[in-house]
């Protein structure tokens, strides 16, 4: 059995469930840093199979976990990159073909309804299942945009629980700092509350103010006069539909309520607006951007100490 | 007099009234192209003056316009570069003690106001004023900002009136072609509604957003774990406080619409998360990835052809 003190590889054969821009990352960057021995990608068609392997991020493919897993055990890792709301099936395919000794994990955006979802397929949550979150990604999406230092520099979230085996947690904990990043662990209440007010809000908002200017504003020309102030703040709404469909069904109640108190502030900032309340406006406006150069600065910090 | 056919230098005296990041790249971009024989600086105080003198953008300052109007002719140009309210306090020293025949022009944010003030002032815009308004920018102000490129490619809205010297329209034409930016005209109304979308809306979007993270969640730590795609969304609310404070005040009915839209919008995808309409979701996330992804082609468009 392979353990956290062994020498490379560190994984006989890794399986990637969805094999998209996160997976694709994974198994690239642990592959070119000789960490696994086989990259095998469970896709859903034959076409998405042969474009894995001719990436050459795949050694070979499968059509289904239940073909592929009498041959793995526990020096082998399942890693699960399918969108949030998928991933239950996924565990379900795991719990009924799958030893109880290969360890499991996922890159969700959303972990609330990952262990959800463990609870009602297996009872509880198994041991061999590692919730995990990279915060790292991009606006792209597909194997093709697949690139073994994605992670380099960034940091990957795992919430375990109580129910989590130690060896499991070591194995997938060591995963990403092969690849580069630095591994924090949270509760799963406090990850999806962070992440609901962080990453989720802002993506509902750049796509709600995108989708005003361009279908409710009837002005043809509304993005002729945009700068490059307009390009950043509204990058995140070219990122996947669908992925960002299930996280904002996954995460529902933490993102309703960043929403709530979001358009609350907003609100507020419309009706000093309208009534001319300059020193509203500039308290918060001196408040957010303190706040924000604060921001700049650990962003700095944390580049610094890489 | 001199005129859009002459040899250089086009400008005698630039007067720049505000030297901040804008009225200083401004002066040093005409400067380093010798499309101005000097630059004086009109600032609030001494300590001001000699700054903009020290970075080798001013060749002198002064502390009023009173003082330095006699000298003022046709071959001038006052630069109005001053928070946004503070234009008609400018506006009606030019009133008072400036020529006739001096053009003057400015970059604020908004032009309703501008031509309002002007109203007020001079009892009709005269024929001497070009509003305008630079689309280039940054989070960053302040003289030590100034760059002389700042322009270069970037495309500045002239909002000239039926009043507008066609003498005067044509200098500050020149004045920002001579600065590599691509003029456009507009008008005032329009060019309000545009701004005030793509624009002044996600920079109040931006400063709400920061300051809910910031100030309403009470998670001390909810910055650490915010990613790049946050980086990028939040760069505007560094903005500086006084200027945004002007321009939300200036342009109050063009932004409190813009916002009207959003909220709406917005709150009926908080209303869809709510209820799990996943229809609902994806056809706007998909239209608004569609939208951002057109703005992309559109910006590369016009990068290319620079």
């Amino acid at each position: 059995m392979v353990d956290k003190d062994s020498a490379f590889p560190l994984i006989d054969k890794l399986v990637v469930v969805g094999m998209g821009l996160i997976g694709g990352s994974v198994a690239v960057g642990l592959k070119n840093r000789g960490a696994c021995r086989e990259v095998v990608a469970v896709v859903q068609t034959e076409t998405s199979g042969k474009e894995a392997i001719a990436t050459g991020i795949a050694d070979r493919f499968s059509l289904s976990l239940e073909s592929l897993a009498p041959e793995l055990g526990a020096q082998d890792i399942i890693f699960i990159a399918v969108p949030t709301l998928a991933v239950q099936q996924v565990l379900a395919d795991v719990q009924r073909w799958v030893a109880e000794d290969v360890t499991v994990t996922d890159a969700a955006s959303v972990k609330g309804n990952v262990v959800a979802a463990a609870r009602e397929v297996f009872g509880q949550v198994p041991s061999q299942l590692v919730p995990g979150h990279p915060i790292a990604g991009s606006e792209k999406s597909g194997i093709k945009a697949a690139n073994p230092d994605l992670y380099q520099g960034y940091r990957v979230i795992l919430t375990p629980l109580t129910e989590t085996g130690a060896s499991h947690l070591q194995r997938v904990t060591k995963l990403w700092q092969t690849l580069g990043a630095e591994v924090l662990f949270m509760s799963v209440a406090e990850h999806d509350e962070v992440l609901g007010a962080t990453s989720h809000l802002p993506h509902a908002i750049a796509y709600a103010l995108v989708d005003t200017l361009a279908h409710d504003i009837g002005n043809p020309n509304i993005f002729r006069y945009a700068a490059g102030g307009f390009r950043d703040f509204t990058r995140i709404a070219s990122s996947d539909p669908l992925m960002w469909h299930d996280i904002m069904c996954a995460n529902r109640d933490a993102v309703v309520q960043a929403l709530d108190q979001f358009i609350d502030n907003l609100s507020r900032m419309q009706a000093a607006i309208a009534a001319a309340d300059g020193d509203y406006l500039l308290e918060v406006f001196s408040r957010a951007k303190k706040a924000r150069d604060h921001f700049t600065q650990v962003l700095a910090q944390q580049t610094a100490s890489q």
